[in-house]
């Protein structure tokens, strides 16, 4: 099973619109939020993957909004891996009221790695295996 | 066919992000700055939409990235209205650096109506005839 | 003595910009959440302002920069409030670096109070001396 | 006389808060899409800056807020070099809702200049004299 990684934010200000709700692309923001926890849960830094010469630039990101957030709502963030290849990673994403433990909405980004100079790149084996155990995927 | 409503941004220093790219979230905020010139052009003002009851809230959100932009490039946002009907309406998107040509980014986004009390509302039949013909969209 | 009230927020991705450190507009998002922290902290919502129909718009907004932060980074928001009348209310802050202690930044926001229509409004003496007292403040 | 360097903004959606009005981080933002839009009518290139190692970080940001901007109002963004030194350059600006004229916010933004790897750099002679001939500044 897949680990699911969790953090948590209060939504601020700047992130509502004067419709009084959070504004949508503030959650590919709380999306972002999600992998750095899961990164620096999983004890992999930017370092890492910066020395492996594999930048993981998006490639895809979607979102489905179920129900709106507010002004200093309690939100918790959760993130999974839910595949890593040498080529591409995916991510999913499930954004909850920390309070009313309703769903707010759910997503997914995949991210392919490049090279500092913007060329497809691949993660080592040893990357994937580190990451695959921790976010506990099952390896193919 | 539907019409194609084209307006330009030049990439902020705040758009950009650590990689020296536009951050990924940015592209939502240009779909709405694509669907507001949209209206803008069909002459459609928010006040429309809020004398109707009738705002749009975006129920999916979705981005997939090409190629990269980077500070100062200058940006052509081209918006169409693929879909309205009286409780949902759909816009893609194609995201374009005006110097090179190259497409940056196709999108989509779907929103569903809702009243004040964020009840699910619908659009009045003379509000879709008139957006429909000035989008350029086939009713059926 | 004023009171210190302090929060704490990691550097996101979105928060940084090409040249590598936190987009300098951030620094005032940062000064919001720890004007939020210390609002919740004294136990003061929004509901309250709201009740009062006084709304504190920012007059004035102020930020020094001494060094950068970088994505990742754990930050503290030191806020103060070190003034508060009628019409008028004044909030100091210190972004500092959780790891290093290094101060980032300091900076100051002015508040306005007015009522829904925007008109200058006034908070009544109950709600100054509340806050008055939970923040620390000496009454003249 | 120094030149008023103009550019013209629409507010963006994203750019409003829950009530309603333009979030007050915003307005840097709009204060550097006049700082580049000053260095593009003045064909002063980042690269130029980048060649010289000399990059104009923010070391003070202030902004005194007039009247509220809204969404979809048409802005103008004032951007006046007031001083360029060897160490130094200094911004003012003034916002203006460009239907109603109203000033909404005067501002000024202090920069030092730094290289590569962020100790304190200066600028060559020549580019300041390139950017003061532009920019309408006496030299003293």
């Amino acid at each position: 099973m897949s680990k699911i990684f969790e953090t948590e934010v209060h939504v601020r200000f700047a992130e509502t619109d004067m419709w009084g709700i959070v504004y949508y692309a503030n959650y590919f923001v709380w999306f972002e939020v999600g992998r750095g926890a899961a990164f620096r849960e999983m004890k992999v830094v930017l370092e890492d993957w910066e020395k492996n010469d594999a930048l993981a630039v998006v490639v895809e990101a979607n979102c489905r909004y179920k129900s709106s957030a507010r002004y200093d709502d309690r939100i918790i963030i959760c993130t999974t891996i839910s595949s890593i290849q040498p080529k591409m990673m995916t991510f999913t994403y499930e954004i909850v009221n920390k309070t009313t433990g309703k769903l707010l909405a759910t997503g997914h980004t995949k991210h392919m790695f490049v090279d500092r100079s913007g060329k497809p790149s691949r993660l080592t084996a040893s990357l994937i295996k580190l990451i695959s155990s921790r976010a506990g995927i099952k390896q193919h």
